[in-house]
């Protein structure tokens, strides 16, 4: 599984006032505790500093790259934002965290990619909105990365978000979002799923149980990458033993490690 | 899902010491906990007693009966017990535990689940063992369904146990187990499952984890029947979440309900 480690996000208010405070410490530590817990990209997210998003960014990328040569998941709502981060950045080949089939955002953030050639996570939505079924949905998906491609984006760089839903609000989404992720790796196996997670138990109690219930489902049906916290130990326990159930953690050796290290009892 | 309670079974341990010393209550209890925790059958089990097995089977069917109307799934491995099973059962409709494709079992079981119109229980099995692929466990429970339907048993009686073997003896176990039931479900949607758990993570550390990995990614791919523990409570709490992510539980509302009884919370 790929990880994209969650935890540096302005909208998480545990941790703005770290960023408010430029507290290098706080920010650095954040980023090798969740590296030594599996991630393969630190998100970073300053879009909650509408003011000077940009500045924000770059002092977090600055500041984390001293201490820790993770890759970033450049993660903005502006392609201003995403241009600092990615000037910035002196780490390996991030990720730009995100495109959209929309037009205006997929031809801002199109020409950032093939010029930094990053890889890119592309969100299944477009003018429209979010498509409410799964061949719709997957339909956005093609046209993404048939788009992307064609500006000689690599499958492998491409990373789809199926946009996860709350299914308090559509019982529906779980099958959506599980269904899309399985169509999108069959036809297209190189390409990389970068899901978040806790959007699908949005308004209904017991989330945690929640979220690690759609891990195991996502996985099962092909996700390979996911926006999540790495230090919730629950729900990598959750991670491990998918992997070693779906025949992805060859005679169990990683589980079995991280029983040993205590990562398993609860 | 239908939950068949694993409980009341002459291997465990805990529970053997009731059926030696003919202990009505705890055996009426038990039986009353799993339906109350919503098991639609129960299993009952006297195989451990080499010498008289029909004889306690038929005194566990008639010590249940007399306080609790939930139909039976009598397992055994002797077409004698199951005889002995059926002749003491009052309650409604019974599954057999088990049937397979070899020659003899399936000869001598046949006779009993058209005689009395019961349910029944096919394992993955012939006389060649449990096939290693995919696909040719898929053509043991295809020969199994077609064998049966041919002698008029209805597919919806029909129960596939697609035999899950320990992902600790081989890493392809789970995916084998999981596209097995994808497979049957998918060629045969009114045939049931009833795949057991537990087996999965035999001989591997934090076995409930696993256990509650396999469940959730089982139901993701069409699993629609268990033989578990449903004193469980952790695992229930993963069955629940799991409906309500696959659109099986309309607005979450059995989900919010064991919320609110406390069952999602440990």
């Amino acid at each position: 599984m790929i990880i994209i480690g969650e935890k540096i996000n302005s909208t998480l208010k545990a941790i703005r006032p770290a960023m408010e405070s430029r507290d290098h410490s706080t920010i650095q530590e954040l980023a090798i505790r969740q590296r030594d817990a599996g991630a393969a990209y630190i998100d970073v997210n300053a879009g909650m500093f509408h003011n000077n998003e940009p500045e924000v960014l770059e002092w977090l990328i600055h500041t984390i790259q001293e201490v820790c040569d993770t890759p970033f998941s450049i993660d903005s709502p502006s392609a201003n934002g995403i241009l600092s981060g990615l000037k910035a950045n002196r780490n390996s080949k991030p990720i730009i965290n995100s495109i959209t089939g929309e037009k205006d955002r997929f031809n801002t953030i199109l020409p950032l990619v093939a010029e930094y050639k990053t890889g890119v996570v592309a969100l299944c939505m477009d003018d429209r909105g979010m498509p409410e079924t799964v061949h719709e949905r997957f339909e956005v998906a093609e046209t993404l990365i048939k788009n992307l491609t064609r500006e000689g984006i690599p499958l492998d760089d491409i990373y789809i978000d199926p946009l996860v839903r709350p299914i308090g609000t559509g019982s529906h989404y779980g099958m959506l979002a599980i269904e899309t992720i399985r169509n999108v790796k069959n036809a297209y196996p190189e390409v990389h799923i970068a899901c978040g997670l806790s959007n699908v138990s949005f308004g209904i109690p017991a989330r945690k149980i929640m979220n690690q219930t759609f891990l195991v489902a996502a996985m099962a049906a092909g996700m390979d990458g996911a926006i999540l916290d790495p230090l919730d130990k629950k729900l990598m326990a959750y991670l491990y033993a998918t992997e070693a159930l779906l025949g992805r953690d060859e005679y169990c050796l990683n589980y079995l490690d991280k029983f040993r290290q205590g990562e398993l009892e609860f």
